[in-house]
């Protein structure tokens, strides 16, 4: 096998994380041809390429550029961006609407995944609270997506990698906290429908019953279930 | 006084928050001219402005460019660097050094003010470890300014703007948990002062008595003192 320094575009993956899923879907919509490294069990034992490349968070997405380690998902979803801009551009050509897509990136990051977190973590009053969090989050979604079919407008952009890869896991949560992401944010749910369907999204994504194991078995792990 | 859709650049400003001196400053590198609108007292009622224009967060500082507004101050730096890229530019020219900027520019949002803001709100064994998440935090910036004089290499540019208004704050906190930000990190207390002398900086910070007077009655307020 070449050497990670040897290819130009490595992922240092793991296959249900939806922070490597935005990686996988930017680098095709950008026909980029990549090699991907599995990092076997980001919970447990880290590897070294992972503990040498990211020393500050140890966390995958990592992805690798003539052997350079970018980390932390967003961010490397910019470099996608910055470093192939026209194969198709992934934000709007307008620098006021850039700076919306950056701001409804950051809300995601400091919300959704929070918000998630808390759901299967919890019991009781505390889950009801979290998904209250989580409902008032789509909602706000809701409202950056306004009448539009893409956050960006009439194309499927950064936003919407950014967001897409939780959309399964809000799906799977619905079975811990009684609700449906549907009901309560019905343009929301719509957009999420109007994503599934396009190829680079299907092909990065696993089925929802994955989803459904993978977080049965987080939830014994806390000993919740 | 004019109407804020009818000027080009209006900040909706805070005069010590260290937010809104990020935009001064990257506003004053770019050499643009811009009117201040401040609000008067963030921590009580929000005025009408404040609460349509950022109806998220509710929080200074906003950006009013030709009366749209941008809000969350890392997003105005970007927006800012975007909108006039070359006069002069605050980013790298290689799409490899930009990504490792705005992982710099990140990392200090995510531990910065949380760090500090543990230190000023705690007492005893809580603000020790608030102490130490915050020297920890300091040494790993060391790490990120490696040899060099400024974080983007030998020019002042986006992560220094984005970190050098959180280092009155650190000095400030010296007084109330034992340690000295030069001593835990020399390379990062060098930069500070090399970036302290700078025009757009010294003119956008604030005296330091006067965050010393701030946080005492932020700690007032809490009860702390």
């Amino acid at each position: 096998m070449a050497k990670t320094e040897d290819l130009l575009v490595v992922l240092l993956d793991f296959w249900i994380s939806p922070f490597c899923q935005r990686v996988k879907i930017a680098l095709a919509e950008k026909g980029i041809a990549y090699e991907i490294q599995e990092e076997k069990n980001p919970i447990g034992p880290k590897s070294d390429l992972l503990l040498k490349s990211n020393p500050i968070y140890q966390k995958v997405p990592v992805l690798f550029y003539k052997g350079k380690p970018i980390i932390e998902s967003t961010n490397i979803v910019y470099f996608i961006e910055d470093n192939w801009p026209s194969s198709p551009p992934l934000m709007p050509s307008c620098a006021y609407q850039r700076s919306q897509a950056r701001f409804w990136a950051d809300f995601i990051d400091k919300r959704v995944f929070e918000d998630g977190g808390k759901i299967w973590k919890s019991k009781g009053s505390e889950a009801e609270d979290a998904k209250k969090n989580l409902i008032d989050t789509l909602k706000k979604l809701e409202g950056g997506l306004e009448e539009r079919d893409y956050f960006g407008g009439d194309k499927f952009g950064l936003v919407d990698i950014i967001i897409i890869p939780m959309t399964p896991w809000f799906l799977a949560y619905e079975k811990y906290c009684g609700f449906k992401v549907e009901e309560e944010a019905p343009k929301f749910g719509a957009w999420i429908k109007r994503c599934m369907v396009r190829e680079t999204v299907a092909k990065a994504l696993p089925d929802l019953q994955k989803v459904h194991e993978y977080l049965a078995m987080l939830r014994k792990m806390h000993g919740l279930d």
